[in-house]
């Protein structure tokens, strides 16, 4: 059976995985880049954005992970834009296509949890983006059939993953916590009391400054 | 100048400091022993109970440090005991002498934060317990003047700590992060946004799974 995984996926020392407030031009709202500079120092990284150079410690290692058999992701509408409600009541925006520009980094199918359906998007290099009303479990089933016997992602933000873990949907979470204090914004740990009890549970300090928590299915 | 100091502060994942439904068999409500097993392992902690053994590594290490050049804590009356409101209502609780026998742990004058003031406790092996309505401040200047001129740690609870760093009175803050999930508590970073600004930050982890972030001002 193929696995469900997370990988990447960031917060603040007090448990924040995005700030408050966002919008078109902060995808995370008043957290910025702060939770993500860790992984902008990557090879992996620089690889993406086509630049040079880059570490290859530990941070590019668990970085890499993300890619390694995925055959789709599921996220969270807030990660696809920052729009609420129906998208035909904003205009212009049903016409947004997402952070990424023409060719997104996911590659495989990707499935966008939203109570307002819209037309699947097709883009550059594999990205095809399946807007669904569904629930963990309905979605999970849908990302596999897709999947083609490879793991499905789940890429956040912190209310959807939150969600399948509190459905007992994931197999291997990676968390990187990142030592800055948001103060406010969307928790990821919330409502998830002993999840421990079905983990193994594995920290580790990297030299920049984040500590990888790595949660593998017993 | 001498400092003021945290030590061997632990949390949850999710940031709890204690746990809910503080009582007199459980100190930590209900989180149990769960937040402090990485301590009982240790050679600091096994001498302490007049047990041999113990380990002698990274959490040993840190745990020793508790001890080293403190002349006086402050704690607050929750960790000092589990009643709340005026002392003589709860009749025999007035007589109550803390949870840790005739010679607690401290060896120093320790202040314990209370709208609740009763007499001076002096036990034995050098602790005095002393009852002050006071404000952060305050209750450090009588801290200091009993420290003789060494460093004044702050014993916790969470809502403490959280007052002495909201105030910017604290030198360094050790906190120990252990892999559970409480769900519910008390949570020590609340309303300490953007913290890491004032201190450098260090994450080590440890073999035993927990993580030691140390907070050194600048």
């Amino acid at each position: 059976m193929s696995k469900v995984r997370i990988h990447n996926f960031t917060i603040s020392l007090d448990g924040f995985g995005t700030g408050e407030g966002l919008t078109f031009d902060a995808p995370f709202g008043h957290a910025g880049e702060r939770l993500h500079q860790w992984m902008f120092g990557t090879r992996f990284w620089r690889a993406m954005v086509g630049e040079d150079g880059g570490s290859e410690g530990i941070d590019d290692a668990f970085a890499r992970r993300h890619e390694v058999g995925i055959g789709a992701e599921i996220m969270g509408r807030g990660k696809f834009g920052p729009q609420t409600g129906p998208w035909t009541d904003l205009g212009a925006d049903d016409e947004w296509q997402g952070w990424w520009g023409p060719n997104p980094p996911f590659h495989t199918p990707v499935f966008v949890l939203t109570h307002h359906p819209r037309p699947t998007l097709e883009m550059e290099g594999g990205n095809v983006f399946h807007f669904i009303d569904a629930t963990p479990e309905e979605a999970l089933a849908r990302a596999r059939e897709a999947a083609g016997g490879l793991d499905v992602r789940i890429g956040g933000g912190p209310t959807v993953v939150r969600d399948f873990l509190a459905a007992g949907l994931v197999d291997h979470l990676h968390v990187v916590q990142v030592p800055v204090l948001l103060g406010r914004g969307v928790r990821l740990w919330d409502g998830l009391e002993d999840l421990e009890d079905a983990y193994d549970v594995e920290s580790v300090a990297s030299p920049s400054g984040v500590t990888h928590l790595n949660f593998t299915r017993r």
